[in-house]
């Protein structure tokens, strides 16, 4: 992919080229986002789920570390540029119909994630008994 | 959570609540859908990336199998209702600010989830090399 070009990646081809082919073309929403779940690529631990535009996803492709577009402050994010938490793409995936992206990261810093302090931001499990649920840090 | 009652899911309290409380109040985008992802609870491997609305979600709580939202189809989605590899729901995790869902799940049927045929439907890595990108089956 060649980031000095517009647009830095080609539009979706058919369903069997989207499906089985060889083109990276990431089907970006609406919104002009992808999903992307980001895992630890030594402890297989979920660490996140943030979204990418076009740009990025071309600098995290470029740089080797994990851009993201944040939806709340409506900028791009270097993830780990202020707190040292800079996410090391070990391995990119894939869907199967490109809408959705999986990032292997290892983790600078304190090794953490979340702003909560937290390692990964999903550090509570839904319990449920007797027909209701309750969140539960563990 | 009481399905009986409507809406099924309380709205999303201060930021506070959000993030540290035992209250799963999921927060739904403009479309009324939330992002799943699934992993498979035994080998830990992520099998897919979904979107449930509040019935979907309220559905996968009764009945301990994995409901979705086809955005595709516009419809309710039980995976495996026609396929067999219905997903037996073994944790439900939820994010900081509750709005991605992490589901572990056990597969029946022959164990797939990629409608490829694949178990997965992170079935590609993106390879780089003199900046370009490629899609490998890997």
């Amino acid at each position: 992919m060649n980031v000095s070009g517009s647009p830095p990646f080609p539009a979706a081809g058919s369903k069997a080229e989207l499906e089985e082919g060889t083109v990276l073309s990431p089907r970006f929403g609406a919104d002009g986002l992808i999903t992307c779940v980001t895992m630890d690529a030594i402890t297989g631990e979920i660490l996140m789920v943030a979204h990418m535009n076009a740009e990025a996803l071309a600098k995290t492709i470029e740089t080797g570390e994990a851009w993201y577009w944040s939806r709340s402050r409506g900028e791009l994010w270097h993830k780990g540029a202020t707190s040292g938490q800079i996410q090391t793409v070990r391995e990119i995936r894939v869907d199967c119909d490109q809408d959705a992206l999986l990032l292997k990261v290892q983790v600078a810093g304190d090794g953490g994630c979340c702003h909560t302090g937290r390692r990964s931001c999903f550090y509570r499990r839904v319990e449920m008994s007797d027909g209701r649920t309750r969140l539960v840090i563990a």
